[in-house]
């Protein structure tokens, strides 16, 4: 009895690590696939299409949300980020998990459309630590620096919405974390009804 | 912050392979004692008094009772079974997990009245291979036999009650599973409130 894929939410401020994680994540747990996200914003520096984003026109996104192709879509400073549901459901089903790396008002859309998904939280230790993080790359004015710890103080506290919260204290340590939430959820009974369904259905 | 430690309900039909698993379970992850429980049946050959159970008589047990003792008791064919409050909460304080190895009845007994509780099923991958394991210990009538595998049954039948069900094909694997689950279980949002509200509560 083949068992679908978990659909996985991480969440977390920027300069918490989440990418970090997730690549660490990766480096182990070999099932896991990323969904890449479609936006209208343009390309940064480095970043590559089909890899950090699907790169599109305000029209080709339209078209896309008018075809129903996406799980969920949300306007941040006027520019479209959205999931496509190609992106998702057929590894899923295929059981292969899939991870959405999206911010927490992506999160709880696709948590109310699909209430299976896994919510995991990346939290930094504190906010001294987010700070001199941040501070660290250089290249924020205070004023910039000072929006983005307002805005992960906000984040945070949509934590407690999560399912799991997991402290970037250690990569290594956190990526476990990660994994073992993966692993613990594929033997929640909820997904294993099936089993023991058959195991009792006189087998015998 | 001193985290609470995990009170974790460890099921399974006999045969399963549960006392196996958490031997497993206790040779790589070390915050975990188990709770021994109290009896009033005889000693079987090789049983040790504090290691496999307290023994007492059904006078000691009574005034346990009465003296309020237990977390769950309860009488399967004439015998007292019960889990003492005393080997259970002060080490949870302390932040240290503890694992029940108990049945269906007395793990409902403890989800009752202690909701955080985790509750793990241990299931065999097969009825017929539960019945193999059964009858390789050779020290079972046909009848015999056949009464622990209706009960077996019975007792998976409730598995859909429980958090997780892990299956027991290698024992390795199953421990792995457990522990997963344990470490998944620290990191969930209800016992990670208190961290939450101290990183948003002014620390930046």
């Amino acid at each position: 009895m083949k068992k679908k894929g978990l659909l996985i939410i991480l969440s977390g401020p920027s300069g918490a690590g989440k990418g970090t994680v997730l690549k660490e994540v990766m480096k182990t747990y070999k099932n896991l696939s990323v969904s890449v996200s479609v936006t209208t914003r343009a390309p940064r520096e480095g970043e590559v299409e089909g890899v950090n984003y699907y790169f599109k026109t305000i029209e080709e996104y339209k078209q896309l949300a008018h075809d129903n192709a996406f799980l969920e879509s949300e306007c941040v400073y006027g520019n479209y980020y959205g999931t496509l549901k190609s992106e998702v459901f057929g590894r899923i089903e295929k059981g292969q998990d899939v991870v959405l790396e999206i911010d927490v008002k992506g999160a709880f859309n696709v948590l109310g459309k699909y209430k299976d998904a896994v919510s995991i939280f990346v939290c930094p230790t504190s906010m001294d630590e987010l700070k001199s993080r941040l501070a660290g790359r250089g290249s924020e004015t205070a004023e910039a620096l000072e929006r983005r710890l307002n805005a992960a103080m906000g984040e945070i506290k949509e934590a407690t919405k999560y399912g799991y919260v997991v402290v970037n204290d250690d990569v290594k340590e956190c990526a476990d974390d990660v994994i073992a939430i993966i692993k613990a959820e594929k033997c929640s009974t909820k997904i294993n009804n099936d089993f023991i369904n058959k195991l009792t259905g006189g087998n015998s």
